[in-house]
Formats: structure tokens, sequence, C-alpha cells
């Protein structure tokens, strides 16, 4: 696959120097100068990337790839996944209203697919619904979808064959319409897309028929604390596109520090009079919601508020031991169930702090490295850094407090000046 | 149960003629001449009916008997459902705002009920809470309730007495209450009731005590490929009322082709300054959510998102076998268990494209017929149907798309303009 | 832990006398002079309490106790939480717009802590996220936490720090924040939070590994019978601060008899444009909904409406024996189980009207007195008791409907009179 410079796969986060309005304009020189890859965008894409485009009398062509890959979802999990273009979610596709759009779809699976446009106001024969709009794709075979963008938004596409086991196993992507008419307020611009699978310890294939028991949540393809950070400045006006494919749950994405503002859905843009500020926005599956607020300097958690989704794999399944004297119980049950090792008796936040050998090709449960000691958080968890200046486009490390404005242990002064009694 | 000439049971959709406004001027006659069915309705209730009632002194009249009844999900799944006049959900109540109307309920179950309005407002003695505003009502016995519908809307009535295994055996209804002005657009107005069922295979009671493995989705009752379509021609504002009664899942329902506007809740109109456009609404347990949009020609999916919820019983428990080379272990395993048959290496399309033995009463996980060959779907998924002009009321059958319009494979003169290149 | 008298925990429910504003002219007398309770607070938790506080030099100051602690959540069920002095949910942090608060938290738990102030504007270093923002609480440490409260609404407090335990176990509080500015009209105002827990039959520790099978709803803590009901007379306005720190499902929140406003979230105040009436609203885990509506005179419910969140610990697990014919059934199974009873054949209401035997340490599935027999509802349920005229603060015990205004059998004459046959 053919990368933007401008997008970054994996790790970092590179932000866009030049805004998307130079597309159109691109568009009008001959179309054998277009160049092979994407031009300058607007959007940023954690851990992922932008789906390289070129013009052709006057129509913005794609290629969709669907096809089996490998994908890292942190450190030391591994999975065999469904996606697009060697990565899942599928790169974002991006275009501006009014473009008309042609895009080839490749089926690289060992089953039929075909793709749905969600959100996109397309001809019934567009529409990607096997068996009812089109044939399938059949494996090895290339289709051609072309339509007119009739509306800026955040969208999303997917395959509508086999639903159940191609999106569990990592099939969506997001599509972003800019508006004709560009904004004056420059925005930092972030699409973040959300997904869920069942991966049972020790294997590396998402479990298609999972419907509750998910232990690997996802924001563009990674878990904490594979997932790169969102980085703007202080008093930008930050957007994020957050997309939601599912298969089963609505996600509550949280942000700390801030209040932001519902501003669109997959339907269309909110009007002002509609708006409302929340903290956290209930992203149901099968939706967009796009939010916006103003940046304040620091590092601000942003996760799904579900506390089992903002985990990894492991602990799940384990006995409930908090509280339990569980002295010598190792022992004993080793001899029966070699290996075996207790968990949690004072919680489990000890498990995020020792040195636990992981079963093969899986990741702890929480656990990133922190300024302060190790953050208790995996799957569905980022952060939003915020700086007054940033120096370059990477990550800007962990945010430096001003003195005196972070929470510490009280002194016996303090406490007594108070009259606090601790006991 | 007496049936409306307008509603229809089971297959196809018939369209109301005549708007419901007959109704009031109906009941300036004489009690004595009114008939014993409902009067012309303007709702559609695709695979339901409308309630039927009389009017007595300026009072509607209706009788509802909870009952148990044998009821066909889909053909080839019949299940031992609990309900109201011989279907589950029973069928729409339909009045108009300032009506006064006295419902009686003959309890025809095993154990007490009774019914609770569900948005209405109603006198605490009328609510229906068993043991908080009424004494239950004893199987065999009939009670009386009476009000005055004060606001139109889209209510909802069910049991409140032991909710949990009467909601999830089937009881449940919508209301719909007219305003007393009627608007002057025609609109086609559709009610769709969703519920959920765990229906273990095999077995033809749903099990009330299923809380998170729900394995029988439906629309009005049924699962696809029975569930009826919508029809309405281009330019029609169509409206839909959504309801759902649980018991537990919040349903995202997406229309594919348009954007929708999320008129009414259970509550109350929704004023226009706080509209916003979906396409895809979250359906909270307990609510009912109405949307309207203006049909665009087509053949248009509605359907739950949640990809669990768009198949049936099958695949939920089976081993995920994606990817894995099960060559010689259908006879192996059939030594041991006898008819097993291993399923979905490439995924689970070919399931649908099969012709499986299925277990004694089930059904497929997903499977109906297409004009493009199989649509791999099933439980709550449905088609809204437009076309230019309709013929009659029935279903029109396929959308016949414009030549050119549907996506279909690319050639190779194609791919080489276009510098498409398929490895 | 010292409790303010207009506070009530365990049963019964206290209103306010005074309004909350005298609290800000408090805190203009010298430092010293202040009490060591919290003044008159105009908000009433009902089964809960308001923590108490103390001003000095012009700061609010707090100090929460993180702990274990023996917790009933209805009589026959204790269990061993985690809260906040003394409570699950811990004491409601009250205070007014524009205030600096200073909160000491100590440590009593046997694993690191910290807090989180969900939905407060606070700087990055007193966030409250372990590891991110702050070290974490070492057991048997006693943190500093200031700030200002710079605008008014409904927040939440719970650690980030293993959430997955922590707030498992009971770990989690709500905040109110007054405007400065006092509403003309009088309001009743409540604040009720919900939890969800598994608490396996016949022990006594919460699950916090459970992710889906949930069979311990509370509202306040306390499942029903065991919930305080909302007192108010006919025509006030009652406000109720809905709060969900999950850690799994968003519940939608039913009341009977009324449509209320949602008027804010954790995210602000809810503009008048944008607000819709509802009589069921969804609060997603992590956010607050603030909901307000005028009493009608009645006994209204007020409940989740996933069924098996209004039902308590027994019934999930059990065999599906909805109309099996279960006669000798219980002799043969007790030969080899001994104890074993069959239920439910007719439904689950016949369990809540016999006198089974309970397991150690658990409540029955359904089930509180009411003035009509047994309401045949647990958990999230609770009562909203609108009187004419309130004797006093207590409970007013059940309401007496007005003659002929209840649902009741219907006669023969009745019957025969508007044409209804029973069969």
């Amino acid at each position: 696959m053919t990368i933007s410079r401008r997008t970054v796969l994996g790790t970092g986060l590179v932000l866009a120097a030049k805004p998307w309005r130079a597309i159109p304009n691109a568009a009008a020189a001959p179309a054998s100068a277009q160049p092979a890859v994407a031009r300058a965008s607007s959007i940023v894409v954690p851990n992922g990337s932008v789906l390289p485009s070129t013009i052709r009398d006057g129509v913005r062509i794609f290629h969709l790839r669907a096809e089996e890959l490998d994908h890292e979802i942190a450190p030391g999990l591994k999975i065999k996944a469904w996606g697009y273009n060697g990565s899942t979610p599928g790169p974002v596709i991006e275009a501006v209203e009014g473009e008309r759009v042609r895009i080839y779809v490749t089926n690289a699976l060992p089953e039929r697919t075909s793709v749905h446009w969600h959100g996109l106001f397309v001809p019934h024969g567009m529409d990607g619904v096997a068996g009812l709009t089109q044939p399938p794709i059949e494996p090895g075979k290339t289709f051609r979808y072309e339509f007119v963008l009739d509306r800026a938004g955040t969208f999303m596409y997917h395959p509508h064959a086999d639903e159940m086991t191609q999106i569990a196993l990592g099939m969506m992507g997001m599509i972003v319409v800019h508006p004709r008419k560009q904004a004056r307020e420059r925005v930092r611009d972030f699409c973040l897309m959300s997904h869920e699978m069942s991966v049972h310890i020790g294997t590396a294939r998402p479990d298609p028929l999972a419907m509750n028991d998910f232990n690997v949540l996802t924001f563009n393809g990674k878990a904490f604390p594979a997932t790169a950070p969102l980085v703007a400045e202080t008093g930008d006006r930050i957007r994020i596109r957050l997309a939601n494919l599912g298969p089963m749950d609505h996600h509550p994405i949280h942000l700390h520090g801030h209040a932001f503002e519902v501003v669109a859905t997959d339907g269309g843009p909110i009007p002002t009079s509609a708006r409302i500020l929340e903290t956290t926005v209930l992203v149901p599956v099968g939706t967009t919601r796009t939010v916006e607020f103003v940046g304040k300097a620091g590092d601000w958690a942003l996760h799904c508020h579900m506390t089992h989704h903002a985990m990894n794999q492991m602990g799940h399944d384990a006995a409930n031991l908090v509280g339990v004297n569980t002295k010598g119980l190792d022992q004993r049950i080793a001899r029966i169930a070699p290996g075996y090792m207790t968990m949690g008796t004072n919680g489990m936040s000890e498990m995020a702090h020792m040195q636990m050998e992981q079963p093969r090709n899986s990741i702890s449960m929480v656990g990133g490295k922190g300024p302060h000691g190790v953050i208790d958080m995996g799957s569905m968890f980022t952060i939003v850094k915020v700086r007054d200046k940033l120096a370059g486009d990477g990550d800007p490390g962990w945010y430096q407090a001003p003195a005196g404005t972070t929470a510490t242990e009280a002194t016996a002064d303090e406490l007594s000046r108070d009259g606090i009694k601790v006991t």
C-alpha cells in the first residue's frame, strides 16, 4: 500500500501542514499530471492512514482491496484480521463535497463481499447490499462503484455480505467529505474509529460468533498503550470524528477536562439550536458523532467509560479473589493446574505492576507507562495532548504541570490546619 | 379475532386508502349504528394489525385478550408465545387525541397480569402496576381501564406484573394517538415494534431468563426473510414509528439511502429547533422514536445495526473455524457426534448458500432470496420499497435500477484506464 | 462519619426545610465560627447522605475516606463493598459555583487509588488519573485536591486507578454544584445514582470480573423493596439528577404518569431550544442526566426499563419451565439434588407470592409489599410519591386513589352493555 507522507502507521502522529483545499485546485490540472498519492490532507488519523487517490477527468479514483492481513493490536498481541489495503480499520476515504468518486473494490478474501457506503446518499445500485442491490463480489473479482458526494460529513464503509464475520474480523473504515467552502477557523481534525473483538487467549483469530464477551477494544485498531495520542495547541479548536461499526456495543466516549459540543452525526450537521454540551458522548453502533471543543493545556484521557472496554484481554474470566487470603493457594492448585497463579486479592492494580509472565500472544489487562507510574488502563483509552506551543508534529511527551497544581500527599500541618483526622 | 380489512397478517402490505379522520365523524353517529370493526386507518402495520374498536356514547371501546398463542417467526420456526388477541406483538391501539377510551382486558394466561399504558398520562389507578396502583388481574378475569387520551403521539402497552416473563414471551403492543387536527400533507405512516427472544435450538418456548444471548430478533414479531416490506412512492413523506420494549437491548435502527429527522419520542413531539438528522436512530428499551423522511426510488435496507441482531438463531454458539482447514474433520467428529457438520471456514456466507439440513424448528442464521442472489441477513432486517408509481397496495417486487447505475465487475479496459493494478 | 441532620441513611426521607443559599452567607463569617457539619442542603438523597464540609479562609473543605465497608442492598443481602465514608455510593459532594474547594482523600483500601472529578474542569494535575496526572495514593496515605468550581451542574467522582475493581465494588459518588444565583422557583431536588453488580448467590463480594450478568442493580446503593421513595407535593417542580457510573450498562430510566424535560448533562445545561420531552431517559455509562417535571398526585413507578434490571438476584440462571408440567419433577430431582424446587411453570409471578426459603445472603427475584398485593419488581425500581398536601417530611404511605379511578374487574352488565364477549 502506498502511504501518504502526511499520515502515520503504528506510532507517532503527523499533523497536516497544508489544508485539504489544495485538492480541488489540483483536480483542474490535466489528469495525467496527477500524483499517485493523496495531496495534503487536513485530517489526522492516529495509528491510521488516508487512502491515496488520483484524479482523472474530474473523477476522484480510489482502490480498496479487501484482504486478510496481520495486525498488531499492541506489542505482544498480533491477530489475523480481515481489512482493507493492509490495515484494519481500512484507510480513511477523504474527498470534497460535490466530487464524483469512482471506487474500485478488489476482493482478495476467501468469500464473497461487497461495500456499503454508510450514510452516503448513493443510487440504489451503488448501495452495496449483496443480493439486494448488487451481486456479491466473488473472490478474485474487482467491482466498480461510482457516485457523487452530495453532502459533507463523516461517514463509514463496511461489507454488507456476511457482516457478522467480516465486520468482526475488522472490515470497516471511515469516509470524510469536506465542505466545498472551507471554514475560516483552523481546526485540528481527528478521525477515531472504535472496534471490539473477542480474541481468546493464545489465539490470533477474532471470534466472529462473540456477542457479549469482547476482550480487545480498539481505537483505529490499537489498544492502549499502543494508541497514538491526539496532539494540539492550547486554544486550538479540536474536532474528533468518532465512528462506531460495532458489532454490538454503544460506546460512551469520555473526555477529561473539557465539555464538547456534538456538532454532527452521519445524518448531517446538528443545527446550533439543537446542540448540547457533554463530557461523554454515546456513539451507538452504526453511527458517527463529531465533537468539537477548545483545547486546554494538559494530558487529557479520552476513553470508553464502560470499565471492561478500557482494559485488555486478561482478567475477565478469572475467579473473584478480592479480599481472599490466597496464601499457599498457588502451590496447591499448581499440583493440578501447572502454572496457575492467583491474582487480585487486593484488587487488580497489583497485576499491572508486577512482571507477570504473559500467555503466548496476549496483552496485559491494563498498564501503560506514565509520568507518575503505571496507568491502569487498556483497550479504548488514548490521550489528548495539548501544549501551549508545539515544537513539531510528533508526540510532545508528558505534560509538565505548573508547580503546585498537582494532587500530592497532604502534610501533617495541612491536615491539622484544616481539622482533618485520618484514621 | 376480527381483523380490519385494511391490515394484513403475515405477508404483503395493504396501504390505507382513506385517512383516519373518518373516525371522529363516525363517532357523532348514534352509538348503535357503529360498526363492530375499526374504520379506515391511516397507519400501516407490516405483518401486524390494528385493534378493532367500537364507539358507544362517545367512548371508544377496545378489548384486549392476554393469551398464549402459536406464532410463526419465519417459515421453519414456530414458537409458543404469549400475546394479545392472537398475535405478538398485540394489535396496535389506534385513537384520536381527546377521545375517551375504555379498554377491557381479559386474562387468559395461567398467571396474573395487568396492563401499563406506557407514555399515556392516566390517573394513578389506571396506570397498571400490579400491587401498586391496582390488584393484579387474576387468570380468567376481565378488568376495565378507562381514561382520556390527552395528547397525540406514539406509545406502548405491556404488562406490569411478572414483566420478565410476560414481556420475554411477547406481551407488548403499540398505541397510536392521532392529533385532532389533521396534517395537510399525506404521510405513509408505519408502525414497527422490535423484540428480542432467546429460543434455544429445537425448542418453541422463548426463555424468559435470557439476559444477553438473544437469538431471535424481530420487527412486529417477524424475522427476515419473513418481514413484510414498507412500501411508498417517490417523494412521499414516510413516517416510521419505532417502538422498543426490550427486554434488554437498545437498538440502533439504520436506514439506507436517506437521512431522517427524529420528530417525536413517547414523551412528545420534538420541537423543530431540537431536531437532528440521523441515518441510524438509537431506540432505547422502553421508548418510541418516530422518524420522518422523503422517499427516494429503490429498495432500501432498514435494520438493526448490531450485527448479531440482523442474523437468526444459528451460528452464535458454534466454534470459530475461520481460516481453519477442516478437511476430514466432519467425519472424525461424526464418529462421536452424529450429524456434525463444520461451518464457516471461509466466513459464514457459505452457510447461507448451501442447503443445510436445519435442526427441527429452527431457521437459518441468514438468508433471504434477493434479485441478485442470497441476502445474507436475518432477524431485524426489512426493506423500504419506494417506487416512482405504485400499481396497487401490495409488494411491488424487486426494484429495477436504471441501466448503468449498479455496481458491477470492472472491465480490464476500465482498470487500465484508471491505473488500477489488481494483485 | 458525621451525618448532616438533613440527610437520611437507609430508610425514610427528610426534605430540606432551608435552601442551600445559606451557605455562601455562612462563608462570610469568620472561619473559626463555621460549624463542623454541612448547613441546610436543598438536595435530597434517598437512602444516602451529603458529605459534611467546613469553610476555612473562604475554602470549602471536604474529607473523603476510601474504604471497605459492610453494606445492606436490601434486607437479606449484605455485601462487602468498597466506598467512601461508610457508604456506597459515597456521600454527595455539594457546593456552590465559584467556590474554591479542598478535598482530602484518605486511602484506607488495600490497594492504590485516586479520585477523578468527572465533569469538573480542573487543572491537569488535579484530574485524578493515577500514573498520568498524579502518582497513585498508596494505602494509608492522604492526598489533597484543590480547585475552583467554575460552573454549576451535576457531576461525579470515582477512582481512576484499577477502575474495573474499584468501581465494581462500589466506589463512586455524585457532585452537585449549585448556581450562584438561586432560581426563584422552589424545586424538589433529588440525587439518584445507579449501579450494577454481580453478587453470586451465597457470596457477599461483588465480582469485579462480571461484564454482562449483573444481578444486583441499585439506586443509591439499594435494591427494591429497600429503595426510599421520592416525595413531593402536587404541582411541585421535581428535579431528578440521574447519574450512572456503570460499569457496563446504559440505563433507560422510565417515569410513569409524566413526561419530563431533560435539562442538563454533566457537560452543562441543555438550552431550551434543544430540550426534548421523554418518559424514559437513557443514562449512558459515565454521564449524568438531569430531568424536571411537575408532579401529579399518585404513586408513580420510576425504574430502569430493562426487565432484568428491575429484578433481583434469583431467576437468571434457572431452567425455563414456562408451560412445562412439572408434576412429580421435584421429588425425582430431589433424589439427586436435595432441596430442589421447580419454579415458574406458569410464569414467575408465583415466585413472588410464595414464601420460598431463600438461599443464605440473597434476596428474592422480585417482590415488595404494595397496597394492592405484591409488587413484582426488584432492583432499580423506586416510587415517586406525590400528594396534594404533605403532612411532614417522611414517607406518606400509599396513595389513596379517588373513588372510581382505579382499574377493577368489569361487571357482567358492563360487558354486556359494551358488547364484550369473554371467552
